[in-house]
Order: C-alpha cells, then structure tokens, then sequence
C-alpha cells in the first residue's frame, strides 16, 4: 500500500436541540486525529443548509458532495429515532450517489436506552449498501448516552471507549485501505 | 360492531418535485372515500411547515397530530430512495409518538423499479413497530410508477390496482376496527 | 370480552446444546402460568421430529400445527445467531400459515453479549407480518445470558426480569383478546 | 493484480421438493465456468448431512468448512420464504464463521411472485454483515420462477438473465479480488 493517509470524515447524523450525539462525534473526531495518517472532519448535518422541498440528487450540497468524493471511508453517528434513522440525516445522505461508490463506512449507534442503538445500525444497513457503502462488521456503540458524559462534553469512561473505538478504527482503516487500493487499481 | 365510521387518511410521503407518489396517493385517497363508512384525507408532507433544526415530538405540527390522534388507520405512500424511506417523512413521522399506539397502518411502496418499493417498506417494518402502529400484511405496491400513470395523473390500467386495493382496503378496514374495539372496549 | 381464557404458547428457538435459552423459556412459561385466565405450553423445537428433506406446510406436524391453530398468541424465545435467527426455527414456523393468522406475538431476544437480542428480533420481524402475527411492541431482552442464572437454572435477578416480563404480557395479552374478538366477531 | 483464479462456489439453499432455485443455481453455475480464470461448485444443502440436534460452529461439515475456506467470493440462492431465508440454508451459514470474513457475497434471490426475492436479500444483509462477508449492491432476483424454466430446466428467456448476471458477475469478481487482495497484502 501507499503510505498516502486517509480521509474519513464523521457525519454528525441529527439536528436535535440537546443532542447528545455531538459529544459522541467529537470524541470520535478527536481520537481519529490521534491516529497516524488519516484526516479526518465534523460534518455536522444542523449546520447544512439542504432544501426541504426537493429530495435527492438535485439538491447536493456542493461542499458535502466533495467531502464525500474525497473520502476514503466514512463514520455515521446515528442516533436512534423510533428503531430508525434520523430522517434529516437520510435527507442528506440521498443528495449523493456516485461520491460513496466503493467506500467504507463505520456506523455508531447512539441510544438513550442499553442497547447502543443497533436497532438504527440494523436499519441503515440495507440503505448503505445502495449508496454503495461497504458496511464494516464492527460498529461503535453507545448506550444510556445521557449518562455517558460530564458536563464539559468528556467521556466518564473514557478508556473503554478508547479501547472499542480502536478495534473499530483498526477495521475501518483496513476496508478504506482495501477498497481504496480497488478504487484504484483494479479494473 | 358499531356502524361508526371509521378514519383513515393517507400521508404522501415526499416533497420531491415531479413526483409520481402524488398520484399515487391521489388515487388511494380517491378510492377510500368511494367506500362506505370511511372518512380520509390527503396528508401531504410538502404542505407541512415542520421545523429542520430540532427533531422529534417538540416540533410537532398541531393538525398533523390531530389527524393522527383522530386516526383509526393510516396509509403511507412511500417512494423508495435507497431502498430505505424518504428523509422528511421519517422527520415528519417522528414527531408524533402516542398519537399512533394501536392502530393500523398499511403501506404504500412506490418504486421507479420493478420490485414494488417492497424495500423501502421492509424498510419501515420496525419503526412501524416502534410507533405502536400495527402492519397489515398486504400491501400496495407501485413499479415502474413513471409508466404506469398517463399525462393527466389517471392509472392507464385502473381496474388492476382497483382490484388490488380492495384487498388491501378489506384488511385495513379489519384491523383498523378491531384496534378500535381494543382501544375503546378493553380494559 | 369473554372470560375465556388465552392459550400462549412459547416456542424454544433452539436446539444448541447447552442452551441458555432453555432457562430463559421455562421461567417465561412460569410466569405465564401464574396469571389468571391464561394457559400455555412449552413447545421445544429439540423435541420436534421435523424433517429436513423438505420445507414448507408439506412437513408440518400435526400437534404443533394443532397447538398454533388453539394458540391466541405466541412468545417466540430466540437466541441471536450471527444477527439472525436460528435456521431450525425458522425450518419450523414455515410448516405452518393459516395457523397464524390475525394472532398476537411477543418476541424474546437472548444473547451472549448486551443487546438484548435486539437484533435477531429486528430481523424476525418480517417474517412474523408475513405469517399474520402481529408483532407486539415490548419485547423481552435477556442480555449476557451466560450470566444471568444459577446452576440450577434460576435466573439470579428474578424481580428485574419479573417486573419486565409483567409490561411484556398486559400488552401481549391485550393484543391477543383483540385480535380474537376480532377473528370471531368482526366480519 | 495476480493472475491466478477466483473461487466462487454456488451455494443452493433449500432442499424443497420440486425446488425452482435448483435451475437458477445451475444455470448461474454454467454461466460462471463460462468466465476465464473463475471456478465454482455447487453446494447443494439438501445434500449436507449437518445434525440438527445442536447448531452454529459444533456441527461444522469438514467439506463445506474447506469449501469457505477456499473462497474467494460466493453466491447463494435463496428462495424468498415468507419474506425470510430458508431455515435449513441459516442452518448451514452459522457452522462456519472465520472461514467467511473479508469475502465477497453475491445474493440471489428467488421468488414464486413478482418481487424478485427482495424481501429474502433484505432479510439476508445483517447476518451476511455479521459473518464478516461484504455484500454486493448488485442482485440477481428471479421472479415468478415457476413460469421461467422449461421442463428441461432451461431459462426461456436466457439472453435476458445472461445480459444481468454478467453486471452482476462483474461486480462480484471485482469485490472478490479486491478483498483478495486485502487478505494477502494489507497488514
């Protein structure tokens, strides 16, 4: 492989007034930049300005359109609205298609409730493959996340965190890589 | 049973412009107010002024929420966008929680392809659930929808999808009475 | 509604030696047996001599169809298996329909690690709507089965589980007196 | 990338009576000999002697192990049963795990109707995910297969099916090669 870095930028997947997802992204942000050779960037989906009378392509945000054209790899934080995905986070994913074509991405369920918001990761699942997504088999999990962090936006725990986060990244960057070199080189 | 009527309106699920759901839904809403004893409206999530920059049940839409807490039954006509559901109906959807509990829905799935938007309504399968809502097993399945309506928005082959939505329909108007009787008679 | 009693049935998902499941079940058919007015039966798919040369109704037996046709709803007890549910089960709720039809179903995840087998019911759930069962919207999550009993196969924290399993059945047996009436009064 | 071929064996999931998908898989087995530097083998589970009286990795067959562990891709026929996947063919997937991880699967779905099997990929996609196999976002989905066979068990209308697996085929050899790739060479 090239010694080239990757670009995985975070997608910070709700609006929501009080949201506990962004201390989630952040912590991700800020761990992936510890890492050698990846970039990395908040791509926070309340500070885009996507029309709400159209769906799809034809309402690319140009700047989110190239974020994703140079990724190599991507991170959902998605937390879990009714057992599925936030819709202004689908509305957003539907403005692009052939940017995602043969990328990875990393999911991390966000829930109030104990089960780390896979009922979302399980529902994205069918979406991501037809953006073309290759799905990473581990996911980040964040359970009873109102009781996650202190005031100041930390993790309490944070060596778990570190420690799951880096199984996670270890997959993540190995399919970016992979897929990257088929981007590339195959065909 | 009482000989009450029962309602039942139809949420068109996409503010996409050129959109073939809308006639579609028109067609539905069309056919329910031709049966006895039903009542329905056209719920258009074009025509709804829901905020983007929070999610959930503090931007609910009082109308909307007082159609749904009115509701015996609902229809969804939903598009499949990557074979998951358009982003502002989940938005809209969302914003309701024990508006919904016990009462039936069935879906609408509208495909440009030929696989009846079997995927987006797979794909709403859980949040339905979660939403207290209970889902019929038949369905309404839309394919090829940019063929199948002529120039001023008429089903070129009407009398298959009449056939078909009376199907439907009887077992819409089943559960939507027994939850009634539920909601009403049981404890 | 009548005094009648319900007759729940619980299905055993697995035939995996060393089951842990096998507790989960046996303390669910204990407490439904200490409820009034209801009645059930522990249907273990170990036991059941299905064949595996064919699929379908064309290999159904006749005392599980006979307990399904009796049952007014269902507890289906499932361990997670790679995100899925186990193969014999499935093998066997597809020897029978008709059985199911307009019956209520509670669902009961088990799993090794903490999700409670959110994801073997989120994957279950198609396949009960396609087989009439409406799916209730509580279901019973036993996280870390390894764990949770002792050697004589009594669950360690029983009033936690108690207290749980009491929510699960007033809505199971709410929505299965429903759907009876339903089946016997309504059209 | 190497020369050397790709293995990518068939698998059929079902062992049904009168089964359709037995054409399907042979007639995707003959177009995949057809190819250069490919081979392939049908594996049939109707003719596994897996024991049903336990499940998952302690029932593994020593052939089909092998046979995984070869693999550079698979596909697998799965006929659509009540909008899930054969239980016997979920059976058979859970003996063997790391023999599947960083593999390309290609799904085909099979159905008696018009939907193509959708509804059994869908159900398909999270397990897949957990068996650390990467699906492609191109199917094969062979609708109202009872109609598409002649009684030789020829395609009637082969140019048609030849035209989509051969998008499909190349899809899977390239998602085949590039995880290849990534096996041997990237950490």
């Amino acid at each position: 492989m090239s010694d080239s870095s990757l670009f995985i930028p975070v997608i910070l997947g709700t609006p929501r007034q009080g949201r506990q997802s962004e201390h989630v992204a952040k912590f991700i942000v800020e761990q992936i930049a510890a890492r050698d050779r990846l970039e990395t960037e908040l791509i926070d989906i309340r500070k885009m300005a996507i029309a709400t009378d159209d769906a799809g392509e034809s309402i690319k945000d140009p700047q989110f359109s190239a974020s994703m054209e140079r990724a190599d790899g991507l991170i959902i934080v998605a937390p879990e609205y009714n057992h599925g995905y936030p819709g202004l986070l689908k509305h957003v994913l539907d403005t692009c298609l052939k940017e995602y074509i043969h990328k990875a991405v990393g999911l991390c369920g966000v829930s109030a409730g104990s089960f780390g918001g896979t009922r979302v990761i399980q529902n994205l699942l069918p979406v991501m493959r037809e953006l073309g997504l290759v799905t990473i088999f581990y996911d980040l999990n964040f359970s009873n996340v109102e009781k996650l962090f202190d005031e100041s936006g930390n993790l309490i725990d944070k060596p778990t965190y570190i420690r799951r986060m880096s199984k996670f990244m270890d997959e993540l960057v190995w399919m970016s890589s992979v897929l990257k070199y088929g981007r590339q080189e195959v065909r």
